[in-house]
């Protein structure tokens, strides 16, 4: 169980504001700003690279913790520059042929379409979707039936979607493409943090992920999961720099052994040592107490929600998340955010654009809002919240 | 002519460190380290997206900033997580068929090189280097000769390699370039900030560079300027997300006109905030007074260097920048780093591998010592530096 007390304690802007956009950005702890500006003055004082060089250990506790979130070893992680960062040097890595399938879903991340689409015009690739099952998640068998038949070079899905609260079954397919040995990407983005995302039961290649969401690290930080079969099987970035590689004749370079070959040299290393006091916050408070206060905290924002005036939740899946969007009859989602935020309440807003396929299926041409709280929000934030709702809706 | 003691007072790190290794990251400002601790501490208070909004305009005024120091437009101009990051984003942008051919120079920087390499091991490409002329420099009439009779897809030029002090005409390969219609790719990591970088003058149709060496900004921070002509031509980036493109249907997307097409949705903004402020404080100190300054400082200091016994600078070409880099016959360059670095008096190595072509056709095996002044530095600190290595060397 979590100690709401000490944790808000250590929190600051839980004095400022109610904050339910932590599917946007979470509230850093205290720990992880100081992290920051200790390691920003440090800079100042002595010299960028010499902080760096003082401070190694430190850094390298990024991965460490980094890895034990995931359970992995350091060696399989890359520090990024965010999450999309991360799964664009994921995908470089794959030489796409013409005609080459990537098989993804109707609810992955709109960043991820909008690159397969590049991809699709640069190299002629294909792009396929799985059906979603009566769940409204991804179905599994019409997966593993279009794995079978298609025999797809890359398997991308997305594991907590931006909007829907949906969780989609990324074990499940794991096991797929490990059986049919697929290359298989999960975007992590939205699950890191606010759910137990263990590599070693995904069976995933490449898993991307971002610092500033349900782990409560620094906004442009993000970090890539490199499985040991990707590794020894030589695949590297594209662009790859003299960090990645070493440069040995005119023609030649060699490659770096570990998932750092998917890194640049240059890092704002003041956020690298938040991100890794962020990811030690996450580990102290465990992963598990963390996802259980979510399902609790949730239900009952549901429950609360549903019964608003012309509310509908566009929740499905057999497993629900931490992201809630909804849309109104009355205000629009937009509307609707505004008039949170002048009550120091934030929340977000998840545009048609974002999930164009999601939305289509929905008939909604609208936007929704979206909230999304985390394990230190209370239940009388929650009741302010829908009391404030309630209001604008009358 | 700049004020040295406000320069000074303006930097908390002279008071710890006499700082060489400019080239390597400059010490900041302390109006830079100010705008990013409290950038990152409102993130802490109100969110990180809240923040973002509350910050909009200043956050806008990166873009003004830094295309006032390139003589651009704010639209030009993309940020980036750092210059390498710039670099691949602009390499991607060109689809590269088998036997297109990138024509650069010997000099061009290592990452570089390894990311022409990667593009020639995926895509075929054929990498061509033009000869250097008797200064040490590129040969204009060698690129004019390979131009003419190669039609490069790409000429790619390092403006000031990080060693030998050498300084590339890419002004005069620019207008090579212009004459013939080819993609010009110039890397400005290590002028801009040091000297006057024009790309109205230099006619690149991409420039990248840096924020933490010669314009003291922030680790992790960089940018990318995109001509006109590309931008119109409707290239972009091959992993495009959606800050850079809109998603239209399933099938499509629209590119965002403005050089933000090269960005990524998500930033750090602290670090934005803080290399705005980073590159006002250049303008205002003058770039033309922060070269004359870098000019005297640097002639002083290679004018005692080469006195001192056994000492040999790898200077070449004709005209020389803020990097100074020399061997000694007596002590490594790790050796002389490590004894000045006691000293509390930063410099930096240049190893093999950070320019082996270089370093291969001067029959040299070894690594090199760099000293890269700025303009806040004094007499009193070179003669600091010139006594050290005396000693060192005597």
């Amino acid at each position: 169980m979590v100690d709401l007390t000490t944790l808000r304690a250590d929190t600051p802007g839980v004095q400022h504001v109610i904050h339910f956009n932590n599917a946007g950005a979470s509230l850093m702890p205290q720990a992880v700003v100081d992290a920051i500006t200790k390691h920003i003055i440090l800079e100042s004082e002595i010299g960028g690279y010499e902080a760096a060089e003082a401070q190694k250990d430190a850094i390298q506790d990024f991965y460490t913790a980094t890895a034990k979130l995931l359970t992995t070893s350091a060696d399989n992680i890359a520090a990024t520059a965010n999450a999309t960062d991360a799964y664009a040097r994921a995908l470089s890595a794959i030489p796409f042929q013409r005609n080459d399938i990537i098989l993804t879903t109707v609810n992955d991340y709109v960043s991820n379409q909008i690159a397969f689409l590049s991809l699709q015009k640069r190299f002629g690739i294909k792009i396929v979707r799985a059906t979603d099952d009566s769940s409204g998640g991804v179905s599994v068998d019409d997966m593993a039936d279009k794995i079978k038949s298609l025999r797809p070079r890359l398997v991308a899905v997305t594991h907590v979607p931006t909007n829907s609260g949906l969780v989609q079954p990324v074990e499940a397919i794991g096991r797929l493409c490990r059986e049919h040995d697929v290359l298989y990407l999960v975007d992590a983005c939205q699950s890191v943090g606010q759910l137990p995302v263990d590599v070693s039961q995904i069976h995933c290649d490449f898993l991307t992920a971002t610092c500033r969401k349900f782990l409560r690290g620094p906004r442009g930080m993000g970090f890539l999961y490199v499985s040991d079969k990707v590794l020894s099987s030589n695949l590297a970035p594209l662009f790859i720099d003299l960090h990645g590689a070493s440069w040995e004749s005119a023609d030649t370079f060699c490659l770096r052994p570990t998932a750092k070959r998917f890194e640049d040299w240059e890092f704002p290393y003041a956020l690298v040592l938040g991100a890794a006091e962020a990811h030690r916050y996450a580990l102290n408070v465990g992963i598990e107490a963390i996802a259980n206060r979510n399902a609790d905290l949730c239900a009952t924002l549901r429950s609360q929600l549903i019964q608003l005036p012309g509310v509908r939740l566009l929740d499905e899946g057999n497993r629900l998340s931490s992201i809630i969007t909804l849309i109104s009859e009355r205000k629009s989602a937009n509307d609707l955010k505004a008039a949170l935020s002048a009550g120091h309440i934030n929340t977000s807003v998840s545009p048609h654009g974002a999930a164009i396929l999601d939305f289509d299926r929905k008939n909604m041409l609208t936007t929704a809002l979206r909230i999304s709280p985390h394990y230190i929000n209370t239940d009388a934030e929650i009741n302010m919240l829908v009391e404030t709702l309630h209001r604008l809706l009358a």
